[in-house]
């Protein structure tokens, strides 16, 4: 097989289980700090009662378990950090709700708006503690020295992901943020994580030097077109399917990708610099700014950067010369989750 | 020499110097977002600018060191777990700061009351990741079975810290808390991270397996003694030399141990209930409230129990029979943290 859903329908009760597990409540009088991460999971309901919500993709633990695949481990052995990885994206989640101010998440109130920013603080602090002492299971399945150079891959893109967050809370204040400044921005809040996820796999799958490094290397590229095919969905969403709602990020004045291209623009710049300067935006805007920045190329140009960061995610792939199933599941996962042949 | 002092005055520089090194800005872009650190840490004033203001007192770090040393190993060996754990400690403080809405500390404005709540959250989750990130650094000193086994004391009191806070800030609703509830809050909020303090220090000083235990116990009790006694100073901190606000915990109405004691109390009771589910507090409630808690032998109580917890922690200090000048330094350092003789 090679179409990665037939894995992703193999590991993903495995990947359930084992995360309910790690968040049962050890004990009654705490069993509501570890149900709000229930909840936030999709596990439970608002009153904390047993639910099934939509929940997240878990495109990160898929990607590990995979490259643990492709390069001739077995799933067990990865799955513990399978579930680090995904604990931790989650984590970040639930902090990033508050720094955004986001009152809802895959349809449902976040935590910090159903039981305030206090606990929606700590139950991130929680998970993201979960989400490390998890990965000593590994030593069921690795010696010391891989387990350590496992978490010091958690441990570094745990560094990166807080700067990443800082800077994309830092460009928030301004119009003055290059492309260059932005990439980095998203290598850090998005890619690295992603990077780590495929590395991680290739680790624990006892891959070659320069076997994991290339799996890293296609991690961080799928993770860059990733964010940048997410960039134009977010303004110019309402042409393709997507659960997200229309031109989201033009109405929050989000400086993606194709903003930061169009505030640039020697013709179409100015204009949008008053624009964005200015009073919030409405619904009756949206077409107008969308228009402004396909004036400017914005659109052509990110897609033109998604489907070369995709490339370069494939080709990173190729370069390894393997040629597993779940490897090509991972190329078949790739084209999925960019949405763009390349 | 057996005075901690001794050992502090050694300590310290080279504690904070690794810890500044720690905490250094690996690029420009993100040079704040170290820097708030550094603020918090007392490194840097409010316009980040290089400072030496008021610092915690490193008693966390100051405790593994000397069980280490104790032990009969060397401070090195200790030094990257003895940062880990200093930072920890104030990656808590930071995120405190935000959930009980405290506006300084240390004399100085908070994090969030400077560079607002998601700016802190952030920089509260760096000082974690960074705070794990360091304990790497035990590989140079430790063979990775070792490492690992640190790591694991690391993790597991850092789930038992968000534990010990959901239920700190879940108490604050209701009246209804038992001795017994509160003893288990402080256990996970306070006496945890003490105790793994000490027995960190312990496992890279090779304790053998009892001494690491008695450590552990000593300063489990000693961080019990120490949140009772700050509990009691809390509530009649003027009598006492403190750089706590007077009766701050009244204003605030915070149901520290000796509260607690009063509400429980057959006579004394009823009367505390209905205020402490009243109107707010002033300065000149305070005279009365401390004399109810008084005719309920609140204060009594809790110098007691105090003083029980003390016993128990030397208790299991003499257990090991060690007598090294810094095994009886951390004698010292118990009395002096706890304020009594037992």
């Amino acid at each position: 097989m090679s179409s990665y859903r037939e894995y992703m329908a193999s590991y993903l009760p495995r990947l359930e289980k084992y995360m309910q597990e790690v968040i049962a409540p050890p004990a009654p009088d705490v069993a509501q700090h570890y149900e709000m991460m229930a909840y936030h999971l999709g596990w439970r309901d608002e009153r904390l009662q047993p639910a099934q919500a939509k929940a997240g993709k878990r495109v990160r633990p898929l990607l590990c378990l995979l490259a643990c695949e492709a390069v001739g481990g077995t799933v067990e052995a990865a799955l513990p950090a399978a579930v680090s990885i995904e604990l931790l994206h989650n984590f970040s989640l639930i902090h990033d709700d508050i720094e955004d101010n986001s009152p809802t998440r895959r349809g449902r109130p976040t935590i910090w708006r159903l039981w305030g920013i206090p606990q929606a603080i700590n139950v991130g602090d929680a998970m993201f503690s979960l989400a490390r002492r998890v990965l000593h299971d590994l030593s069921a399945w690795h010696r010391p020295e891989r387990v350590l150079e496992a978490f010091r891959l958690f441990d570094n893109v745990c560094v990166a992901l807080t700067e990443g967050q800082h800077l994309d809370m830092r460009f928030e204040e301004t119009l003055e943020v290059s492309e260059a400044a932005y990439l980095r921005m998203i290598e850090g809040k998005t890619a690295a994580l992603i990077a780590t996820s495929v590395e991680m796999g290739a680790l624990l799958g006892d891959a070659t030097a320069p076997v994991r490094q290339a799996y890293a290397t296609f991690g961080r590229y799928l993770g860059l077109a990733f964010q940048i095919e997410d960039d134009i969905l977010g303004i110019w969403g309402e042409e393709v399917k997507t659960g997200k709602s229309t031109a989201s990020d033009i109405l929050t004045k989000k400086k993606t990708w194709p903003v930061i291209y169009g505030l640039h623009h020697p013709q179409v710049g100015p204009r949008l610099r008053e624009l964005y300067a200015g009073p919030p935006f409405t619904e009756k805007d949206v077409p107008y700014i969308q228009a402004l920045l396909e004036e400017a190329g914005a659109r052509q140009a990110a897609e033109a950067l998604a489907t070369q960061f995709h490339r370069q995610a494939l080709a990173a792939l190729d370069e390894t010369s393997i040629t597993s199933p779940a490897h090509m599941a991972l190329r078949d996962l790739a084209h999925a989750l960019v949405g763009r042949e390349a």
